[in-house]
């Protein structure tokens, strides 16, 4: 097995939250931190809090928009982009990325249009190099709590053990724990499937429905998570692990997701576009359920929450409707539909 | 398949929350429904209600403290009783079970020394009564939420698919989803153990470690619920249902939950015996933690949270030491730890 935490820097791009948050434990292994963000003034306000005490940011992190800067010398690069911007991002490390470097991935979601997973994505940007040292890094995470060292448990998955083993060795630590999952299709499909159910969750909080609604949601929707995914190749107890259930449990029970908090103005009745609108940001779950509908078509698998939702999201139905028609589906056996 | 909802009349034993929540249930179906409970003020206030408008409970519901009066003409019975009072209620009902009625339990728990599942207790207890006809209710249920008609989504589990179809069509109303499952062991075992994990979460949480370390438990403690139901002869998908992770998703998010109190009590130092007395009601996981473990050694399972709570709630262990212990453990593959 070879391990290779002898060597120091890291490369991570971009510099948002969870980029953020991630930097702050490879500087605690004592490692060079190289953020790349596109925003000179993100580079001038992180390289200044680094002078100033007390600013949580580790004097190894230092930041820069030029990508042969962040990546010179690298012995691993975590990337956090935005599903939408994977394939631009990789097309911009190409030129400089070190050939024996680790690359890691921690993005949730699908290529819009052609449907492929973020590593799919990344081997396709990256012909040089070797495809199945590529490792995803998913699991129940929000940024703001690794920001503040609470503790959190996170999965690496790659083809290559190996691979997933030295991403391991990079990011462990005894209140950031790292377990290995040679499942990297599931561990992508669960990280990105989970928004369509958080969206969904959203709107049964906000219809006031209760615990014991949203109970039966999370578990018919992981049924239905592990369904698409076992359809598309991934190992179906990845699904009961900490990308499938427990990135689900995460994203459905914090008020802090932009996917709940999405579902919950679907559910006053507001149209999708006030809606994003009123969030302002990207909502990965709802692009995320029109490539889960696409994927389901491609792999003959039924997804009724995702269906639903659709109606809800691009078709104006009420909400309540939706919830209706998902309660109201024939009485049958629990296992004949989570076996499906 | 037999279905018999032309008859009318259902015993529920005994009067709690959970009992009475039910019986509203039934109401709706426009069954006759008779409590039974020990306490004659209970009786009284039942009985005097429902000639009260709003009272909130249905005209065709009746309470009596006769074992004979409940059972007689019942076509079917629902046992809500505690884990602890399952075989005593037993013996009280064995002399008055119309030999056709439907048996139908809701108690989640083992019997403390034999480590017995209710449904077995129960078939000992009534020895004319054909066993296999013996049906388990589970699922995320607070009682609170089905007394308000809240949307909820149960499970009945029986060895005979035809008893657990009986229980469906007695049940089964728009805002209640019932699903079957054939496996009895199953619905029972997630019932029983997510308890201890509720207890651990309440700890979690009142270490204050946030939500994604509670997520990472509630992953972890499936996985542990799963491997030792499987050991005991469940079918490992039931506890993707909803009387596994459907169950444990709303214990353990729920402040409403007792288990979830006492383990927030636990966290702030305090020892067991002061955590009863301010509670001041049975809280299962304390027994069912030492039943697990019994079973775990009878079985050859691991249950290592389990085993850290049985620390701490016996030993006098603080919980953030249990809680380390737990997060140091040696780093692993994910599905080697799922799957073992």
């Amino acid at each position: 097995m070879i391990r290779r935490i002898q060597e120091r820097k890291t490369a991570v791009i971009v510099a948002g939250s969870w980029g953020l948050a991630l930097s702050r434990v490879l500087a605690e292994h004592g490692r060079q931190v190289t953020l790349w963000t596109r925003k000179e003034m993100q580079v001038e306000q992180i390289n200044t809090a680094q002078a100033s005490q007390g600013s949580g940011l580790a004097p190894e992190i230092r930041a820069t928009t030029s990508m042969e800067q962040a990546l010179f010398g690298a012995d691993s690069v975590l990337v956090v982009a935005p599903s939408a911007a994977m394939r631009e991002i990789a097309a911009r490390i190409r030129p400089h990325l070190p050939p024996d470097a680790l690359l890691i991935h921690a993005t949730k979601g699908f290529e819009a249009q052609s449907l492929k997973r973020m590593s799919e994505v990344l081997a396709e940007e990256l012909p040089a190099y070797d495809s199945k040292r590529i490792v995803a890094l998913s699991g129940p995470s929000h940024a703001e709590e690794v920001a503040h060292r609470r503790p959190t448990t996170v999965v690496v998955a790659s083809h290559s053990i190996a691979a997933a083993e030295e991403a391991q060795d990079l990011l462990l630590l005894p209140w950031f724990r790292v377990y290995t999952n040679p499942d990297l299709v599931g561990v992508e499909v669960g990280g990105a499937l989970k928004n369509i159910i958080a969206l969904a969750a959203g709107i049964t909080d906000g219809l006031q429905f209760g615990d014991n609604a949203k109970a039966a949601l999370l578990t018919r929707g992981l049924a239905e998570i592990s369904r698409l995914g076992t359809a598309m190749g991934a190992n179906p107890l990845t699904f009961a692990g900490l990308a499938g259930l427990g990135d689900l449990v995460v994203t459905c029970t914090s008020k802090l997701s932009r996917n709940w908090k999405a579902g919950n103005l679907l559910a006053q009745g507001k149209p999708l576009t006030d809606v994003l609108a009123e969030i302002g940001m990207v909502v990965e779950g709802v692009r995320t359920t029109e490539s889960a509908l696409a994927l389901a078509r491609r792999f003959d698998v039924r997804l009724p929450i995702a269906e639903q939702l659709a109606q809800v999201l691009f078709a104006g139905k009420p909400a309540v409707a939706a919830a209706e028609d998902l309660m109201g589906r024939s009485r049958g056996s629990e296992l004949e539909e989570i076996d499906a």
